[in-house]
């Protein structure tokens, strides 16, 4: 089949999860790639750190390259990038000097597109020549696609989702098996969802990535991470008692949801059972999911229901002489680079919401009343209060529920 | 803005939800449009049944067209296909005739595509004009844009979701309400969310013209919709005690779930709670949601959480001048036409799977000893049985729940 079709050859470069995935995807379901694309799809040559490491999958069928830059430099049609998550050297050089010299550029390194995914932008546009990232995102549920092409006539008022596997299961399994978080980060470690330095994931800078990439997409603004002024929580050593937390990612343009644009990384709580059970409730684990609420569309919902395999895209054929015509394949983000706005920075102090808050506190009178006092002189309201009966140790676990407040007066009420 | 960049020009066919949807979407939406599209887009001519009827939007400043074939030959840029969801003879000629004038067409009429889609694919692939259709399925989820480019590298071995939110509506007000299918249906009647001949909908019709679409984009097959074939169940008549009905579509391609190729538009129980609830059990009312189960990316769920407007998805801008070079956007379906395999048909007979069976007998002695021995002859086995107190008038509600067992054994224990 397909054989009066040229094969569309392909660089890996990084042979982890990522690349030896779409190695194993290419062998699987071979047939059913070149009939979607219109020919087959060939990995030609390959490149990663170590070269004799065992992974599953036979490379030496592909030709070993020891400079990744020398991929730029071959006849294949295609490069597709690095899969490390820590944007460093290598990941943007690789990617500049392929769309300069006219291959498409693939990648799932979000920490990549959130640090030069403009600069790369522009250039992927002044060349005409595609730059494609639906993996950095949520894995093999097409969000990215689903974002800058299905809601595309919709004005989007907030975009949230549980971005990071790692801190959501983290999260569940502390909640389900009624767990530490130092025991179930070693677990996680070991089963391999979380690194050795977990820091990545925990401080939430892996969900920021992937949350300046979704915000970007979903408002029409520049992409704008900076760990400086983004409030990341440490997302599973906090707030553990939670009917059912979550790792959440959460952003919205300024104007909404209280005024200025924000992007933060938090863990919160998907509310309620049944009927009206919030669509993340059902998410737990390794999982990721994304909700995107449009002035038309309405809340639209993407997840998937166990972990596979990712970087399982595969753009469509389309011969090298026509990909300067193909204007819109070389617009890599929600619009053309011009037209994107500039994202107002926040203050993560004016966001507005219910807090949970949990005291570990002695057993004596009194201690609710200064609490609540305190709370109440802030200007904080209390929703519902919960008191468990004494530890061993005659500490007290207290639960305190507030109404709609903003961060500003929450701490404020922690300062007195 | 955008001031440098000609506008897209559309002609809208159809001023129902669907039409005016695009109207009121293009007003309100109109500069975030004109960024990610790269131009504006402008509604220039309109045509309808009733030019007179009160819609909400103002259509005076659109030329009206008396002759809806008229609009192939205008001077504008983009055809809006009708919206009407019955197959007739204006739809797949006005496609036809704006395919072969140049005019890209885009298309919420899933009877149209399902009885004459393969035909329109092909006229689409060989002019090089874009055929497009992602309201056709699932209303503003990017259902279609998911299967085709989402998960196009995934082997799909099942497809299937709430298609039809009328059946949806009528099945989960009955169960939450606990009232009877002819009142419940009358009220979606009254609310619009029924039309005054419901066959279409309660039938299973429109579920399964919007079937056919998903399992040609998710295994590569033909288009293949047939009524004679199609074992269409009058979804919200029956079975109205399940704990989570939901009226579903399904399809899975030969060789996966018992053999030969299906499409089925049933009533079905979304089982579970909590933590292993379906995803499904939580779509109710008139919501629509779809799953796809690849071979790599495991189960992918689209839904979205309320009723919006429809049809509120755009094509890119892209100049006339360059419609030919973009092979990939001129091919409508999964792959070129001359790859879709032929849909093999199956024998529902063959469909394994539990059965839920609701009688009301006479309350005498024996009748469940002559059900269970009927059933037990035909080699269908039984997982649990519930019998509610008599009414008045004397008869009994006994319900009854099978094993897994194939429809060709269940329906000769009924011939018993």
């Amino acid at each position: 089949m397909m054989q009066d079709h040229k094969p569309m050859r392909v660089a890996v470069v990084g042979l982890g999860t990522v690349g030896t995935g779409v190695i194993r995807l290419l062998d699987a379901n071979r047939d059913l790639i070149a009939r979607r694309a219109g020919r087959p799809i060939e990995v030609r040559a390959v490149n990663a750190r170590d070269r004799n490491r065992d992974r599953g999958v036979d490379i030496s069928r592909f030709d070993w390259v020891d400079d990744m830059m020398e991929l730029a430099r071959r006849d294949d049609d295609r490069c597709c990038g690095r899969a490390d998550r820590r944007v460093g050297w290598p990941g943007p050089a690789l990617a500049r000097a392929a769309l300069e010299a006219g291959k498409p550029f693939v990648t799932a390194n979000k920490a990549m597109l959130a640090h030069h995914g403009l600069a790369l932008a522009g250039l992927a546009e002044k060349s005409g020549i595609p730059l494609k990232y639906e993996a950095a995102v949520a894995g093999g549920i097409p969000v990215i696609k689903g974002l800058r092409e299905g809601a595309a006539a919709n004005e989007i008022s907030r975009v949230y989702g549980i971005l990071n596997g790692t801190c959501n299961y983290i999260l569940t399994t502390m909640e389900k098996e009624g767990r530490d978080f130092g025991e179930v980060l070693k677990e996680a470690q070991e089963l391999g969802y979380a690194e050795a330095d977990p820091s990545f994931d925990v401080d939430g800078v892996d969900a920021a990535h992937k949350l300046s990439i979704l915000a970007s997409l979903a408002f029409g603004t520049q992409i704008d991470f900076g760990v400086r002024r983004y409030r990341a929580a440490s997302a599973a050593s906090r707030r553990r008692t939670y009917a059912k937390p979550r790792a959440l990612g959460l952003s919205h343009p300024a104007g909404r949801h209280g005024g200025e644009s924000a992007q933060r990384s938090v863990p919160a709580r998907a509310s309620g059972a049944g009927a009206g059970q919030h669509p993340l409730a059902n998410v737990d684990g390794s999982l990721n999911a994304v909700l995107a609420e449009g002035n038309f569309v309405g809340s639209l919902f993407f997840s998937r229901a166990r972990r596979g395999r990712r970087a399982d895209r595969v753009c469509r054929g389309r011969r090298p002489d026509r990909h300067r015509a193909a204007m819109s394949m070389a617009i890599p983000f929600a619009m053309q680079v011009a037209q994107l706005a500039q994202a107002p920075q926040g203050d993560s102090g004016d966001n507005v919401g219910r807090v949970y808050l949990r005291f570990m506190v002695r057993d004596k009178p009194g201690v609710l009343a200064e609490i609540a006092a305190a709370m109440r002189d802030a200007g904080v309201s209390i929703e519902s209060v919960i008191q468990r009966g004494a530890h061993e140790d005659g500490s007290v676990l207290l639960v305190v529920v507030t109404h709609d407040s903003s961060r500003k007066r929450d701490r404020a009420s922690f300062e007195r």
